[in-house]
């Protein structure tokens, strides 16, 4: 099947979709983007899509393409379905590789957004030659990705890696999977923020962030503690400490070689990573205490979801 | 380096030392066993090990070996190292592999027993076929060993699969590792002997339990529970549900097709069994309920430590 010497990624998220021809040593060689929505019907997305892509593909000749990845939200690697996507216009279950790949005549493979990242990172970046490591994105949600042997763990029916549902506080958050208590309610981008708005309602100390309980966002408290905001401080140390907790759990289990962290809150840098090392570390089992690295992923954020998408391909 | 029929399996428990020879259809063509304590050193041990192999070596023909494969607690894949094992007699670091691989002049692979017990499973057992399964044994701890991709998870530095230590209650009971709430304090079989006592001690309900506090084992729990004591019954229930709550978290991590069970807490069958399962299925993730086996080893005790070892080997 192999024969072109490019591979397209397309990383779907809720708002945009970009997407790039990447040869075989992941450099991009033309890249694009368009709204996922304000279609009816994810057939007038795809065909829109289509419309996007073809300038691209006219320009290298489909003859050269080996086939297309694509990263979304809720992708099932083996059925090639997106099954309730909470974060993307369609409902229901869609044979979203099907689609594409008929519209396209090409061979398309699908992954979640976190695996491929992972793939993302172990081709191109951070975990360049890892065969043991965990994808931690810290957006909306919580996604993830485990390597273990130098392969993704897509599990028996291709929904492993859902590490933003593990229980981190038992009887915890209310979280929208129907469940309380899952780590995504605490340590993403808006767990940050349902933390800051819960404290602001619960405690009277000053902060910065009071007052503007509205507009409140992962940015808005990352600013504040960058200036020093003590509340906004002891928020990233709150964050850090159930992420670090949990994280020490999931290292109890596959052991990896490190975890490498991708997406809005993990912009924080050191304000996030820090206290979440500090608290993994506090909870390792003695084997593993002191010999994983915490890295950030190493690749654009604009590439690294159509590099992740594209070595979907090889 | 593999010519000879058979594979020499040899497992290490506290006591004992179980070991046969096992040909490629996973027939145990010879067998014995001998005590692991009583020897003064570890070299003593293997010069006995040696003493009592030597008729079945003989019988064979060593030619006919193609090598040995062990499985023994805190058993390091990677390095062929028993590391700081609680429950063997030898201290520190122990260069096992080498030790038995110089004495027998055979390749010689070692591993712990949970990683055994499911290469055992896989093989020959319970998960014969499957990719993606998770094998719990229920011991005196609580081992595990994990298969993705029909590999078993090793990790990067051969201690993955710790799945005893996993936190199943945050700030819980005093672990042996030095750290709290691990799943073993719980649900292992010192562990339902630790809830009984607490709850012996903190309740005033009648039950056959009490007064035998001090002879307490799982077998005795089981037993009153079999015999329909109300106590001995929720003991059995509180134990599955920490089990199985911790087990939904593993499974959002890694999507398992089944989870086998083996050890002697296993053997209480439904009693354990039925627990776990209702409460992990009441903690799973939407898209996980529902499609997991539960499946106990179908592996003869003795057979299935000796199996699993020689599967090293292939």
């Amino acid at each position: 099947m192999i024969t072109g010497s490019l591979a397209l990624g397309i990383d779907i998220g809720g708002t945009n979709t970009s997407f790039g021809l990447v040869d075989r040593r992941g450099q991009i060689v033309a890249q694009g983007r368009m709204k996922t929505t304000g279609y009816y019907t994810v057939h007038e997305y795809i065909d829109a899509l289509v419309k996007s892509l073809q300038p691209l593909l006219t320009q290298v000749g489909i003859e050269n393409i080996s086939g297309a990845g694509v990263g979304a939200p809720n992708a099932n690697y083996y059925t090639g379905e997106i099954a309730y996507a909470a974060n993307l216009p369609w409902e229901g279950v869609i044979p979203l590789a099907k689609l594409i790949g008929d519209a396209l005549r090409l061979k398309v493979t699908i992954t979640n957004d976190a695996n491929a990242a992972a793939l993302g990172e172990m081709i191109y970046g951070a975990a360049k030659g890892m065969k043991d490591f965990i994808m931690v994105t810290l957006g909306t949600g919580v996604g993830s990705g485990f390597v273990a042997n130098g392969q993704l763990v897509y599990g028996h029916d291709g929904f492993a890696g859902e590490f933003g549902h593990v229980i981190a506080v038992r009887g915890g958050r209310q979280c929208g999977c129907g469940r309380q208590g899952c780590l995504e309610t605490y340590s993403s981008a808006t767990g940050i923020v349902r933390t800051a708005k819960e404290w602001l309602a619960e405690r009277k100390e000053d902060t910065v962030l009071r007052g503007q309980e509205a507009e409140l966002t992962a940015h808005t408290i990352h600013m504040a503690a960058e200036a020093g905001d003590k509340m906004a401080l002891e928020i990233f140390d709150f964050t850090g400490r159930i992420l670090g907790q949990t994280l020490a759990d999931a290292v109890a289990i596959t052991s990896p070689e490190a975890i490498i962290f991708f997406g809005g809150l993990a912009k924080a840098g050191p304000l996030i990573l820090e206290p979440t090392r500090r608290y993994m570390e506090e909870n390792l089992l003695k084997v593993f205490k002191n010999k994983i690295s915490f890295l950030p992923s190493s690749l654009q954020d604009a590439d690294a979801a159509i590099l992740g998408a594209s070595a979907l391909v090889w």
